[in-house]
């Protein structure tokens, strides 16, 4: 199912902007039970980023509108949003009035063993580097290129993620999440005011840690520090909270704090179950 | 006129992973005559590209008819190929099997005023920087965020590009060409092993001033370099080389050397008419 401006269509005009210059931005939101989870973060973040790249600001009624159209009778999915700044322009150029297109899509939920949320997963480092622009840092934009390049890396189905340092060796994320560590019980996770994506999950397990009473740190971390962490996992709207079982050929234990979160996310999630009753 | 895969059509699947991620590259190439000025240098660089993203190299019999159907009854215009990894494959993980998407368009060729060439253009500097990513510098891929930020800063028509600084401070090139100056003789252009798009006219120009018995060089240069220069232009392939008249508010005069590659390539250019009589 999908939406393009509102209409039932599954082609867009080759000169919109997202495909000639990826000029334009995403969301990945979870649907739950008919509900769509954070969507007010995710709208949100949705025009941060529009503000960022001078896009007219969204429509939030009418995007509201067909996104809960989208999700209805669906017990558990994915909606995605992508708004680009249309057609026309010169070149690079952005035209004088900007038309931004606007699709939703409903696509099935991955399916994810359970064992990913409970025993956890395995990662990798990926060789591809993420650049630094300050200007694109933590927006949700359509320049993935150095995301598909490093998830082309490894085709071994037993690693479910791959972290990304940028160029000065500092790890980033994943390729598809936020990565977090514990160390002596405080909470570390990188800095994305150069590089990266700032994720809704992101945000909700440091505000919860926060409200938890557990310290936390945004910073710059290279690979050792990583390894040298009592707990690792990674986060994102779809799979939530991974523990992370293996980092390379290190194993890592679950630790306290990672399930507490994981407790914690899950309670959250409740509301959508219990809105229904 | 537009060829999709080689047929007539205008739009593309929103799955189209050129949409979703800017997978893809891109050429941009001078029709004259009815014929492809540099077509086989820009296959090569497409074909360079290809390697790099990881997909299958170009059918190059295909693209070359293609292409052939239309630049006929083209006196001067412009073909655009866009190449990207195509449907499929699961978030940023690509497909098993690439089907690349092909799509060929031809645009008007844009109507600058001969002063351009021959009396020169006005340049600013961009606040937007580029990000150093070593992977894809050099590559003309569909990834350009930074560009169309930058393009944004200016409206004033009088200023015909801008150039862009990496988040080191060093220039790079203009938002839509390579740029060169000249120092005592001596021509020089920002290496792009970091960062920024190698263009075809940039490798005319270096070759071409080789031959002449110019010594050249590939480096890392500041604003203040450029604002030294003896002579500045700015060179691809739709504009040819431009001539240099105001760097923000410095002028500069048009040199001798710049006069002289402007000639060196309408003489390469004179193939494209003598070939047809």
């Amino acid at each position: 199912m999908m939406l393009i401006n509102g209409k039932p269509q599954t082609q867009i005009a080759v000169a919109d902007r997202g495909f000639q210059y990826g000029d334009g931005l995403f969301e990945t939101i979870e649907i739950l039970n008919n509900q769509l989870v954070f969507f007010e973060q995710h709208l949100q973040r949705l025009n941060r980023g529009c503000q960022r790249l001078l896009l007219p600001i969204i429509n939030k009624s009418l995007i509201t509108q067909e996104a809960k159209q989208l999700a209805d009778h669906c017990s558990q999915g994915i909606l995605k949003i992508i708004i680009t700044r249309g057609s026309g322009g010169r070149g690079y150029r952005q035209p004088q009035i900007i038309s931004p297109t606007r699709v939703l899509s409903r696509h099935p939920f991955p399916e994810y063993p359970d064992s990913f949320q409970q025993q956890g997963v395995k990662l990798r480092f990926c060789q591809q580097r993420l650049a630094l622009n300050p200007t694109l840092a933590g927006l949700k934009h359509l320049n993935r290129l150095e995301q598909v390049l490093a998830r082309a890396e490894w085709s071994d189905d037993t690693v479910q993620e791959g972290l990304m340092l940028d160029i000065n060796d500092k790890v980033i994320e994943g390729t598809m999440s936020n990565v977090f560590f514990v160390m002596k019980g405080k909470l570390y996770t990188p800095s994305l005011k150069q590089s990266g994506i700032a994720g809704i999950i992101r945000d909700f397990v440091l505000h919860t840690a926060t409200k938890l009473g557990v310290e936390t740190q945004e910073s710059h971390f290279t690979k050792e520090d990583l390894f040298a962490a009592d707990e690792i996992f990674v986060t994102n709207s779809v799979i939530g909270i991974w523990s992370v079982q293996f980092l390379e050929q290190q194993s890592f234990s679950k630790g306290a704090l990672t399930q507490q979160l994981q407790r914690e996310l899950i309670q959250y999630k409740q509301q959508f179950y219990e809105n229904l009753c």
